[in-house]
């Protein structure tokens, strides 16, 4: 899934975000609910509309912008109190209120407030946070099921995080504990916040154990190229993650031959174009030469066209993951892109 | 003609533009020739193949920009030295540069170089300035049919430049002397830099009724969108501005009934799009409540939505004029366009 942090993906407009493919984008419910506001996009027609994107939109819950970007939070079981980056206000945010701002968007799909806590943790916190990020789950549902009873079926699908940090049994546990809740798809997070990839991979895979394959599963916040077909691997069906287009606007290019920095000096009468292997329409059409140029003048028709490339990789690696599964070759499309990707910088 | 300063016109891919239906753009040789150099782009085969983009280019002299956006210029007959506003370095710009430059930009339309002045000038300063771009066109023209006699039919025209600041006689003189040299076509410069717009008008209609009609006429950096019928009215062929492209990257849309300023509070729940007249695809789809949410949130989407509004208009206003002419009814179109942008800023 593109990031489209504010209800837009940064430097695309909706109809070339529909020309290359993209099924769901997802949005952020802290942003939204800082500005404009979910009651504006409510009695505006909902985010779908507001935007003008007719394919599907996740939205998370806000809590990991409230834990990573807002000042003074203050977690209790209520929720979370927190300063808003913008303007300072004050703002709680609750299980309850989570699933509320979502509803008002309108997203087809919505996720649960969960307690997001920094790694490596020690046990203990884990445990807590994973106690608390239960408890959030079951009034997150019972608001949005109570909700779903009064107005009729809200077309919303509400997920469940698993949370646990580190630890394996925490995992676990928190798997079972949501799927009692019931929920039509799970997320898996707190990942890929630091920790090595092979441990992203062993929790990964601890919880899609435990989790209904016949149910959506969801990885939130990853990954680099040569990691997501890793993580399909391990029964993973979505992923969202803003390296493609943040990236793109830090002029990080990348091809099917690794990563390319564009306002590298080498590219300056480069006549190819990023990606000799690539299809995409910014391939078809510009060098590198003129990318590099756009970049090195600082014009955004630089992240524009970088942005678009960069979705168009991303939207491919899964197209090829599809393929390679049908053709029984994950395995060695996994390693072929670890290769390409090797060592080096996100 | 779209202004696309450093081979791009901000915020738009060139297929946008394409589909937009711009037919030429300019582009900036002051800008190219410091980056990326016009030496690297005639190696890459030219501004067009540099860009990608087929259509006809106009080239500027640098002139202008050397005049006013560099330091420590200093004019003599020779021609401008100056320092780059990017690194400091020093540069002597001058007819026969001016000329090389743009022969290896490879643009359609080249612009010899001329003196640009501060006005109000007086008319001692006013008629030496007309006489040194009189004597650089000559310069220029020189150089220009040299190469091409030595390097065959380069495909370029080369335009001259009348001067003369506000004094109708001198502007007159500076017509005949340049028709004397015989371009393929004219430019009226140094004028919309301030005067009253009834100057401007006096200016350009002087330098017309000198003009041969069979040839192209350029009046240089205009306009506002209710003055461009009255140069129209008085033989102007060409005109560029990057008035549609930067005031759109400043949240101003042109609309059919006036200027619409899309980051006020007042347009926060307006579902009307950006001009319900319009047939831009920006205002097929998106509301400007949406377009002002952007903008408040700083996204480059932003910039591009609007940008593509914004040129769509003013190609759109050369289209009514077209039609009008044939009509007989251009003096009826340009008042309407007065009354709609009657007062305020541009």
């Amino acid at each position: 899934m593109p990031v489209g942090t504010a209800a837009t993906v940064k430097g695309f407009t909706q109809s070339a975000l529909e020309d290359l493919g993209a099924e769901i984008i997802l949005a952020n419910t802290y942003h939204l609910y800082l500005r404009p506001g979910h009651d504006l996009i409510r009695r505006l027609g909902g985010l779908h509309q507001f935007m003008s994107w007719t394919r599907a939109i996740l939205t998370d819950s806000g809590g990991f912008q409230v834990f990573s970007l807002s000042d003074l939070r203050k977690v209790t079981d209520e929720g979370v109190r927190f300063r808003s980056h913008l303007d300072g206000s004050e703002h709680l945010l609750t299980p309850e209120k989570a699933a509320e701002i979502q509803l008002a968007l309108g997203s087809d799909i919505a996720m649960v407030l969960d307690e997001c806590i920094e790694t490596p943790a020690p046990r203990v916190a884990a445990e807590s946070a994973l106690l608390r990020t239960t408890a959030w789950a079951k009034r997150a549902r019972k608001y949005f099921l109570d909700c779903a009873a009064k107005n009729g079926d809200p077309t919303q699908w509400q997920f469940g995080i698993v949370q646990g940090a580190t630890f394996a049994d925490l995992r676990r546990r928190s798997a079972q504990q949501l799927i009692e809740i019931d929920f039509p798809g799970y997320a898996v997070g707190g990942l890929a916040v630091g920790e090595p990839h092979e441990m992203t991979c062993e929790m990964t895979g601890v919880a899609t154990e435990e989790l209904p394959k016949e149910k959506l599963r969801y990885l939130m916040g990853v990954g680099r190229p040569e990691q997501i077909a890793d993580y399909v691997s391990l029964g993973i069906d979505m992923m969202d993650c803003v390296l493609p287009t943040r990236a793109a606007r830090h002029a990080c290019m990348y091809t099917s031959e690794g990563r390319v920095l564009i306002k590298n000096a080498r590219y300056a009468e480069d006549q190819r174009p990023i990606d000799p292997a690539c299809s995409c329409a910014i391939c078809k059409r510009y060098t590198r030469a003129y990318l590099r140029h756009l970049f090195t003048a600082g014009e955004i028709t630089a992240a524009i066209l970088a942005t678009h490339h960069n979705v168009h990789f991303y939207l491919d690696i899964m197209r090829q993951i599809r393929e390679a599964i049908e053709f029984g070759n994950l395995a060695k499309f996994s390693s072929a892109m670890r290769a390409r990707y090797a060592a080096g910088p996100a």
